[in-house]
């Protein structure tokens, strides 16, 4: 029966009769003994197999070559060598698909670059190996966190209709013949298109999510989202999962403490849940990761009003590209100085000025903020925004008006605070930020299996 | 503190000063004591609030309106009322967003039709409630299964290059002008597109699955598909979750122990998880549900050869639509009589005619099948479908060649049997109809959130 290595080595005693499949790392031979690191993908260092001459093609084994697809049996011994506390003692190797020394894995340093043309391969690499492994353990860590809570998940649709606000930023989705779409008086004419209308891909779920909370009082979204920014950065892609809790009879502090528990909760997940990744990016992607992983792992992230925070930048001594002023969009720099210079870890920053946000954010008293928050961390800043919603009917219609925007599109959604409306909030986690502030990658490129930027949609 | 009322009743004691928010479905008066239904979407029946003349507000709270949002403080205490175990005595009411009797949702039966119109409104009526509670339990099993056996979950890219087989059926995904696209020599320049090239939401997610399978031995998907089939049907949606696990080192006999054992875990998982939602299925939706349920909660479902299929096709004395013979493509007519009629449960129907199936099957020796599966269950018919993939690059690209798709645009596929390659298999399931078959709902678009079909995107 096939083990994987994670779960053989977990298991801790020594084995009879098992077998394990993977694919070849390395080879080392000397005379009467070859030492191949085998990685079935389940562990970050895999294990060593120790193959001696007693076994019938040990010649043909000494020739294997990195990327080599074998299947062992044999057993799980106490290792003597030092750095390693078991090996698997071979007694049959069986070859089941060659790799040629073209293949592009060759043990030698490849640029991050480099292993984005090749992404299909990529996830073979220690790197990318233990990058999608804290992936998945993060997304299935947010399932646990959520159904823990009770919260109710919904898939929030991905095909909306288009003709809401930052249409600019969506990608239309469309079955219209691309050479000659049909057009009346020169404007391409919807009515003939696959849904009767003009639709693009989803930015966010939250409006369709927040029908959700009013109904079943705790949700979540998580699912992918998309922007059509021309923008080439390493934190922007054009595709990428959010997660958006939304909670009925709720306010801005308890979105805070949810916002808190769930940062914390991943950031222990993820230290106690994958240590040999962590200890990796540690040691090979960023210097003190650990440290600053330990302190998101801790409750207790500072808060602080806007108004504050832009006081304390205009008294820091700090020079900013963008120069700080109440009513500023808070940038990375300003972000950045906030939680690393003036607070030392994590801090939400609450009630912003209304011109900077979304029509749906609830209106404060003062008439110039409303009731949103993002939660700043070093080396990233901003990971979450998040807001309590506009619950008043009359509210909210003025506020689109004074945007401009126009309400008919969204009956469906002012129907919510039409009747049985109450106080709720929730926020957006960009899940890859957040795999990006736990391991120390520095470009979201190199945390999405298969990414997707401007002029790049390869696989 | 605000309590679920899920929460409140799992806990099983009378409680002291604990409050309660949610929505009025139903209000009955006597002359001292109002008696209120309360849902806060946590479970089916809500709880019942007992109000009596001492409350400051009786006469308002006497005249509230179904669909209305409040927020009661006050005790648990044993029902005297038959029917109920508990019922919540009130010290307080607070009225916190009315309803009108515009408000759709009064206390008389609407159809579906008439609630799929409203369905940011229909997820607080019983079945709507019931069925998006036992969606989300299902998906939250679906990762807790694959996470308990140390499968990867990947999140495979939406949007995709559109060359691929089957583009007639794909979306798709631009930011050109919608009336005056670039063209070249007539045709469309998708060189200016914003990806470079022609692209499209993706219809699965298995073959950049597979990469990850060739890395990290076991993994699974859970995300969004798309057809833009002009079908409307009862089962076909435009925009669904299908998951799809693939497992390295694996044969096709091994792809239908995991789907048998995932399948049985989900059909102990609703039935164990949502007894409630379950009871009221059978009850209102279909009856006989939890028998049929209960037997897909039991393992070994039966095994057939295709070939077998149809010899017991041919000899059973049933009428089709479609003629029965070697090389049909099976229909949901014959689909439901082999499970329903012939084997009496699920049945797996394995080794399909090549000439039916996809290209990246794995050929059997015999030449003209190849290693395909599919899990049929009573009443729905194909649930499952999948099959071991075709490891050998020589056969595969010979099928392809056969089958006139182009070897270019998928060369990273083939990559994957150039180097270290290896027996490979995985299946698919269409996550609503999991969904469909235990809740006996008969229609896709009632087990969606906000269901997507051809000429309908609202919301």
């Amino acid at each position: 029966m096939r083990m994987r290595v994670r779960e053989l080595l977990a298991g801790g005693t020594a084995h009879q009769c098992c077998s394990v499949s993977g694919w070849v790392r390395s080879l080392r031979t000397l005379k009467d003994v070859a030492f191949i690191v085998l990685n079935d993908g389940s562990n970050l260092s895999g294990i060593q197999i120790v193959a001696g001459r007693e076994l019938g093609n040990f010649p043909e084994v000494c020739r294997i070559t990195t990327g080599t697809a074998i299947r062992v049996e044999g057993e799980l011994l106490e290792s003597p060598a030092t750095g390693q506390q078991w090996e698997f003692s071979a007694k049959t190797i069986s070859l089941i698909g060659y790799a040629d020394d073209s293949f592009p894995l060759q043990k030698k340093r490849h640029s991050y670059e480099y292993l984005r043309s090749i992404a299909h391969l990529r996830p073979r690499t220690n790197t990318f190996g233990a990058v999608f492994r804290l992936r998945s353990k993060l997304a299935q860590a947010i399932h646990r966190f959520f159904a823990e809570k009770n919260f109710l998940y919904v898939h929030t649709p991905i095909i909306t209709a288009g003709d809401c606000e930052g249409a600019g930023e969506l990608f239309r989705v469309t079955t219209l013949d691309a050479s000659a779409p049909p057009l009346i008086k020169g404007q391409p004419d919807f009515s003939q298109d696959f849904f009767g209308q003009r639709t693009g891909l989803t930015v966010s779920g939250q409006l369709e999510g927040e029908m959700f909370a009013l109904a079943f009082s705790d949700i979540y979204t998580f699912g992918p989202t998309f922007r059509a920014e021309n923008s080439n950065t390493a934190r922007h892609a054009s595709e990428f999962w959010m997660v958006e809790p939304e909670m009925a009879f709720a306010d801005l502090a308890d979105d805070a403490d949810l916002a808190e528990e769930f940062i914390t909760y991943l950031c222990r997940y993820a230290l106690e849940g994958c240590p040999e990744e962590m200890a990796f990016f540690d040691r090979h992607i960023e210097n003190g990761l650990l440290e600053r992983d330990g302190r998101g792992a801790e409750a207790a992230f500072a808060r602080m009003d806007y108004s504050e925070a832009i006081d304390r930048l205009l008294r820091s001594n700090a020079r900013f590209s963008y120069p700080v002023e109440w009513g500023l969009d808070l940038q990375t720099e300003h972000e950045r100085h906030l939680c690393e210079q003036i607070v030392g870890g994590p801090v939400f920053i609450l009630n912003y000025p209304k011109e900077i946000k979304a029509f749906y954010m609830r209106q404060n008293e003062d008439g110039r903020t409303v009731a949103a928050m993002d939660l700043l961390v070093p080396k990233v800043g901003e990971i979450i925004g998040g807001s309590q919603r506009e619950e008043r009917l009359d509210l909210l219609e003025t506020r689109m008006t004074e945007m401009g925007i126009s309400q008919e599109p969204l009956s469906w959604y002012l129907d919510s605070r039409r009747w049985g409306s109450c106080p709720h909030a929730g926020f957006g986690l960009g899940f890859e930020r957040l795999v990006m502030y736990l391991s120390g990658m520095d470009n979201i490129r190199d945390v999405i299996p298969f990414p997707r930027t401007p002029r790049h949609c390869e696989f």
